[in-house]
């Protein structure tokens, strides 16, 4: 496979792969410690306002609205870097994020972990999540 | 939002909220380095062989079929660690990975990366994808 040479923003954006509901997977990594955050959607527009401004918008499948990060809670994600893979279905967000990724006050979002035949939790909050969305209780 | 306390692994896999297709994305990182590989598809028989055989096993969506990762390149994954988010929607890998990750000979996928109103290739093959796939063309 030949991978696509440089291209405008614009056109490669256009080649993506969205699916039926016109998102696709990205990935948010801690820039700096390569910690895996989170994994949410982007829809084309969210990538576009997450490159114009440098903070992250995810598009949220459950209220049908951006999701700009860190809006209510105060945990935003500064993008450092944005890239797509080689089957352009997948985006990988590096960012710098700013005290809890995930909703339960977690620095990040894979605290279940495999251990033998059971499922432990590993981490504990930062944050009490009644604290974080005391004043609007919608996304992280 | 309380976390799911700890539970018997198979009662766990029953509440994953695996798609219409009865897959969940599960994303790949080096364990060592944290170097992001690739994203890829698993269904809860592959989520299952992957913990069993200790070689990582995803769905493949074009094959309708297991994708015993490097089955015919040789660039297996070997498993080191396997989560699930708090949303149990994802899955993270943590595995020890042989030589390139991604089907262009690559180390990882994510190798397009927007630069101002550019996206460039910032890395090179490893290998040559006709000498990882010359005996038996299929996934890597």
């Amino acid at each position: 496979m030949t991978a696509i040479n440089n291209q405008h923003l614009s056109s490669f954006l256009d080649q993506l792969k969205y699916n039926e509901a016109g998102l696709i997977p990205a990935i948010a990594q801690q820039h700096d410690t390569g910690e895996m955050l989170m994994m949410a959607w982007m829809n084309r527009a969210s990538i576009e306002e997450t490159l114009q401004t440098g903070c992250v918008c995810y598009w949220s499948r459950s209220r049908q609205a951006f999701w700009r990060k860190g809006e209510s809670s105060g945990q935003v994600q500064l993008l450092k870097e944005l890239r797509f893979d080689c089957d352009l279905d997948t985006i990988l967000l590096l960012v710098d994020q700013t005290g809890a990724a995930c909703h339960t006050g977690r620095r990040h979002c894979f605290f279940y972990k495999v251990e033998h035949d059971q499922v432990i939790v590993d981490s504990e909050p930062l944050i009490d999540p009644q604290t974080l969305y005391q004043h609007s209780p919608v996304n992280p």
